[in-house]
């Protein structure tokens, strides 16, 4: 940062005071030295600098609390949100964590502490305890003090929550109806009673689901005995959908996907989560191999065949790939189910016939030119536009096998309640190699071989 | 919907009113009979019919405009918030949007015709124009009366924006900080003056990065003039997200993105989008083919090493799909730059040789327990650990180099401006095998022919 290079203190306290808190900390993480990061921090006010630290990637954040003072620490840990707060001590280490609960506020410390004991990628981890409640028997214009008093310390007030006395949670009300009902109206009145809330142990990914389809922007959480604990905001949520959207990408390129950020996940924890799938893929392209074991003698008689091996593995793997992840991305946005398994197959049955003829045309048109500029050489007896007719023949009813078995198969992961990622290319391309050198083997046998 | 068919409309009518149009919209999509779908629509009250009619899909409004008269249809767009009507229209065949621009009453039509005039997959078609303004000179008491007179037309109030008189944008302020600050306090007071906003032309995929990197709701919108015309909310913008990231994952598999859903998209539509890449990919492959014929005296000679083709282009095309796929998917989230081109290949390295050497040893063993088992039968003068040799040590060396191709190639490709999805599986999958034959006959030249 140029800034903290070139300028002086006093100038770049001002600077700083006009930045947005994500381009700060954007900013801060190009610091490379330790102390220059922790002066720099400590130019932020005090409400600026929890908010610019919630934004701070864990690496620079625990850079910064091992150069501050545990009353620095305690007083960003309090200015925080207790969302943010709990994000932020998952990410430390076990000593961090300590100092943390140490110098924070008892209140804070029981909302962080009541976090951080719900299981990892809950609903309950996802949520914060601030939220806004009001109680049914108030008036609209009591409410509005209230919210008015006490707005300042929570998230979120665009939602205000309505329980009795045991917590339990009855109605909600958007802050734009209370603030256009008249002052004299009930929230009993107002509210709605059919309220849209997860549960603490939800899993993350169902609660993102049930943003996206009740196009909300926060959700109360409720416990097991149905008392409102906490609230989830879409921002944390759109982070979620981020999570599981590298998740897929990841299982579909065949790799277990990786907890923290590409760059900071360790060399041999990458190869831990690739080396797998590797070893399961290689030992089944076995099967493929012994295929062409058991017709070496055709190859070796016709051993032009051999040079279109690679062509028709390739383009059968990636016409099953193409099926497999259309399929497993419906999947994934709800649009397809295992129900419309044959209206899938159905469809696919006649993309694959188009796109089959399409490929096998210019693929024996390529042959034969190929073959006339001298790219080939054939054994005496052999004919370019039988060898042609082959490779075409099986290239079309291979595309057609491929994207049957692409399109089928997530749909039956999902049914089994497998996920269906793992049925994406590289999955298809073991099973569609043996198929289609199956099917050229066979043509080539029937045609060539008398 | 068993409703439908087994209750009378009264009660029907009662069970509807308590339901989350997204759960109404939901079952409606299953009604068959654009009767039946009609009439149960004609009882949910006026402003939960627009609602509903947000929810649903382009399929089902389409079956209810054309069922209900013009004035129904005036009623729900006029009822709809302007940018779900937009989205709504935009979706419609000319005929249909003739119909609704002429129902719909001035202002509307106005606003709808002035949105639809944004180019697609812009910020302008994202937004909303009903939105909160404040003027700086007001009080916060002044301010909240003005809220609360007019908010109900709003389809969010969570921030306010202060414009000039020449309606260029000049602060915001969240209604939370509106209402925690005292009475006689001025907008000018509280309002924060650096404001994140998107210009109508900018495009939408932009929009949903500059979301998620200040972690904000909802964000104004300007035109040339920086006058404030608009207001994007963060679904819409999750709605984006969803489509960026299933555009990826399409050009991820070797195919260019559908518009509409996997369903709803015609065979003739699919087989489009897939047969060109398909047909790039099999070109290219034929180099990969000629590399055999090159090297075919030798696959004569020993014919075994044929059989191991397909296992060693299966996994350099998985090992380099996984560094790709990984590059790629960090690009997008902006963890990973060109920049760091040399960290990620030095990373990528490191990882290869750890999953090199382990398939390697595996594929060592594999082969030799594989030929004692009597499944390879090898001429006189060869050795079977030789040729388990050559293959593992291709193996090594192939995965290497996958993953050096398979992590450079995204970078490259976004240094060029080019999109690094298209440097995915397909892509790599062609170049490596390649490259792994190449490796594989001159380890097999160099040791098995004297």
């Amino acid at each position: 940062m140029t800034l903290a290079e070139n300028r002086s203190f006093s100038e770049l306290r001002k600077v700083l005071e006009d930045m947005n808190p994500a381009d700060i900390a954007e900013e801060f993480s190009e610091i490379e030295d330790d102390k220059t990061l922790v002066i720099v921090f400590r130019l932020l006010p005090k409400e600026q600098a929890a908010e610019v630290f919630s934004y701070l990637e864990p690496e620079e954040q625990r850079r910064i609390v091992d150069g501050i003072t545990d009353r620095e620490l305690a007083s960003i840990v309090n200015e925080m949100f207790v969302d943010d707060a709990v994000d932020f001590t998952e990410e430390m280490p076990a000593s961090v964590v300590k100092r943390v609960l140490q110098s924070a506020d008892p209140e804070t410390r029981k909302a962080i502490n009541q976090l951080l004991k719900y299981p990892d990628n809950s609903a309950g981890s996802l949520m914060t305890t601030e939220l806004l409640r009001l109680k049914s028997e108030w008036s609209v214009a009591a409410s509005i003090n209230y919210v008015r008093r006490s707005c300042s310390e929570l998230a979120s007030i665009t939602y205000a929550f309505v329980t009795d006395d045991q917590r339990h949670l009855n109605g909600v009300v958007s802050m734009k109806e209370v603030l256009a009902a008249p002052d004299e109206a009930l929230i009993s009145e107002i509210m709605d009673t059919e309220v849209i809330f997860a549960n603490t142990l939800d899993d993350q990914a169902d609660v993102a689901e049930r943003f996206k389809k009740y196009d909300v922007v926060s959700m109360p959480v409720v416990d097991g005995e149905q008392r409102l604990v906490g609230l989830i905001t879409i921002d944390d949520v759109v982070d979620v959908m981020e999570e599981e959207t590298t998740e897929d990408i990841y299982k579909m390129a065949a790799m277990a996907p990786i907890e923290e950020s590409y760059m900071s996940t360790s060399v041999f924890s990458l190869a831990k989560k690739r080396v797998v799938w590797l070893l399961v893929l290689m030992i089944s392209a076995t099967f493929t191999g012994l295929i062409i074991t058991k017709f070496e003698n055709m190859l070796t008689a016709v051993a032009i065949l051999t040079s279109f091996i690679p062509m028709l593995m390739d383009t059968s793997g990636n016409a099953g790939a193409q099926a497999s992840v259309s399929v497993i991305r419906s999947l994934v946005l709800g649009e397809v189910h295992f129900s419309n398994i044959f209206k899938v197959i159905w469809k696919e049955f006649r993309v694959s016939i188009i796109v089959g003829i399409c490929v096998a045309i210019v693929n024996f048109v390529r042959i034969v030119v190929c073959y006339y500029i001298g790219m080939y050489s054939l054994d005496p007896g052999q004919n370019i536009y039988v060898i042609a007719g082959v490779v075409s023949m099986t290239l079309v009813l291979a595309v057609i096998c491929a994207k049957f078995v692409g399109c089928t198969l997530p749909l039956l992961a999902d049914k089994a309640k497998l996920d269906p990622a793992l049925m994406a290319s590289p999955m298809i391309t073991t099973i569609v190699d043996a198929v289609s050198l199956l099917v050229y083997f066979g043509i080539a046998s029937l045609i060539l071989i008398k």
